[in-house]
């Protein structure tokens, strides 16, 4: 036996949080670092989402929008979200993906900040994030244009004709966190208003909106929430936000009065405004068993554990593999989120060879190799055990093998 | 034994399409007249369900978005999709919500009609419809306006400066059926786009888009095709509009090459570029398995059908319940969708008692009780049996019992 890997055994043996691994299901012979892109199953999911389908709607029809909770349940799930990011439980609603709450958030902040024309952000972003902005500047016709600068030059670029900065907490791909209450007084500074997007950090990292002030947040339902493949998405608003607010998705589900029927919209009062359309209740069902797996646990406690799994595997990569990758996350694990990336030209076709061998990390294009860790189901010795294969992997070269550059539909 | 029901008990047993109804799970002891509101659940949903979550989501992970197909799930389900609908299998994709690609397809067809300043509706028209409207002018800023007249109106208002013409095949409420071929051929005279909502038609009424020669149409997963509480939508592009249409919603699913994360949107070729964000694999799960209820149906068949359900309804209520109710949708079965509307002043009280008694239809303000009539899983008996519990209603006042008059959140 490998002394380090006994170590390994010895720490998850004093893990405090080492019983919330039970919450999940996580296949044999698998060690799964890649919760940053899909949580796992919560053991209760299953289970949740048959009542929801045998019970409430095989058996309740449509009755359950009222008699199961059908109609609160964005605000019910977002409530329980608000209990991970800072914020109070009717700031923050689960609804729509990503994607189209950042829409709806940047179009809210444009008309908020009337005269100004500049939404600012990062080159690099994630890219549906840039997307969307430029989509929302090319339908606006010129009123705003959408501006990137690197995250150091990004404070430099504020000034007062910036109505709204909009950047991710954590990269996606090199999983550097920005300073969240620093960039957002800056941008209070000059007026303008700030968007998080918190798809890498809400139950990674523990993030408390209201605390740094922050008017407007997105984030992901399916990666550290656990809510399953393309779960609903959350949106923040501070509620000082709330009464001046609008935004252009303006559907049923955002009126005051959804079941008056009237032709002539009118917004809910608070963080209802930012729903649209008719809401998944499976989804959402799923989700909610998602966040309870965060019952009983603090954020703290689970970015401590987060760190000291990804400096184990930071140490053990540049102990045994000196020189092979370079590492893509800031070294500082003060200003990083839950995850890793190590750099290599090959990096493709070495993260196919280690899913082989039962690694499952992913790849972002060009080069990096991307691994996150999740303290609710990783055990030290799981990053012990990757390290080992991948160096096997390393050593034998088999990721030269042309199977493992097949490219997928998703890498 | 009433001689009546045994004609209907005898139709029943000559029906070609009684078979289908062994393809859903309907609770014991109810009458569902309600699935233009929310469709009953199929027999095969749970296990299709399960093998998502427990297979490809818990044992899969993140490889199933290869693995399972998850990545194709919005084109695979579109294609099943068009299929009812009259469509080509790559003109309609499965993603987001009725009103979010309503936002869509409008932004797309504004567009396609620069200097034309008039998007056309009507009033009464589905309220989210109508918001969603509202919302996009609003954000263009006075570039267009939403014009509304009555449908009988609506042809005469059509003029060259109408850039897009948007209705709702079968109206929520009364269920009238405009013409939609005549509409649009009128539509396209101007030069002016149509766009067809079809959350009423989908699954229940004969639709050939193509035939129709429409260029845009949306509808719903959760009515007629049986996908669950708040399924998936779906969104029709006819072929010629593909290369030119483009929408602000322009999230990383809708991109060309989403996992080469670059920075500039570049739209997907084809119906692709009307997905968004990363769609609810669970959500499009359950729409597949709904939509499996229309395996070897046609769609004239279900609509014959549906027609003599309806008339059933309709002639039993004129019948044994002469002047109660006023009929609030057309009485000639071919300008009316699968449902049937009555109009009383008591509308929402009686309704409550009618679901009391096992019979689930729905009301909308301020006075039509509503009854769809889904011809996958409906028998002539249930009709006759509804007609007969709103008759002893009716006959012993109970829904003057002051309960009935308790609101619920969702009428």
């Amino acid at each position: 036996m490998n002394p380090i890997r006994e170590e390994c055994e010895a720490l998850d043996q004093r893990d405090p949080l080492a019983f919330a691994r039970a919450r999940f299901t996580l296949p044999d012979g698998v060690i799964y670092l890649d919760g940053n892109s899909l949580g796992a199953l919560p053991v209760a999911t299953p289970a949740r989402l048959q009542a929801a389908v045998t019970g409430e709607w095989g058996h309740g029809l449509i009755r359950s929008w009222n008699t199961a909770g059908w109609i609160d349940a964005p605000r019910r799930v977002g409530a329980r979200i608000a209990s991970l990011i800072g914020a109070a439980p009717d700031e923050v609603a689960s609804t729509d993906s990503t994607s189209i709450n950042l829409f709806k958030l940047a179009s809210a902040a444009v008309r908020l900040r009337p005269g100004r024309r500049v939404i600012l952000s990062e080159p690099g972003n994630f890219p549906t994030d840039l997307y969307m902005l430029q989509g929302l500047v090319d339908q606006l016709g010129g009123a705003v244009e959408l501006k990137t600068f690197p995250r150091e030059a990004i404070a430099g670029a504020l000034d007062e004709d910036v109505a709204v900065l909009i950047l991710t907490h954590v990269h996606y791909k090199s999983g550097e966190m920005f300073n969240m209450a620093g960039l957002t007084a800056k941008a209070h500074a000059v007026g303008a208003l700030m968007i998080w997007d918190l798809s890498h950090s809400a139950g990674a990292i523990p993030v408390d909106l209201n605390d740094a002030n922050v008017d407007f947040a997105v984030g992901c339902g399916y990666k550290y929430l656990n809510g399953g493949p393309g779960a609903p998405a959350f949106v923040f608003a501070a509620k000082r936000h709330h009464p001046e607010m609008r935004q252009p998705l303006s559907g049923w589900f955002g009126h005051a009065a959804p079941f008056d029927f009237v032709d002539q919209f009118a917004p809910a009062p608070g963080i209802d405004r930012m729903q649209c359309g008719t809401p998944s209740i499976l989804a959402l069902a799923a989700l909610e068993a998602g966040l309870e797996t965060f019952d009983g646990l603090s954020m703290s406690d689970l970015r401590a554990k987060s760190i000291r799994l990804s400096e184990l595997f930071r140490s053990l990569v540049e102990n045994r593999l000196h020189g092979q990758f370079s590492l893509g996350s800031p070294r500082d694990p003060g200003l990083r989120g839950s995850q890793i990336s190590l750099i290599h030209p090959h990096g493709y076709e070495i993260m196919a060879a280690l899913i082989e061998a039962g690694v499952i990390g992913d790849f972002r294009a060009p080069d990096h190799l991307r691994f996150g860790f999740t303290p609710l189901y990783l055990r030290y010795v799981d990053v012990f055990d990757a390290v080992q294969r991948l160096s096997d992997i390393m050593e034998d070269e088999r990721w030269r093998e042309p199977r493992f550059a097949v490219r997928s539909a998703v890498t």
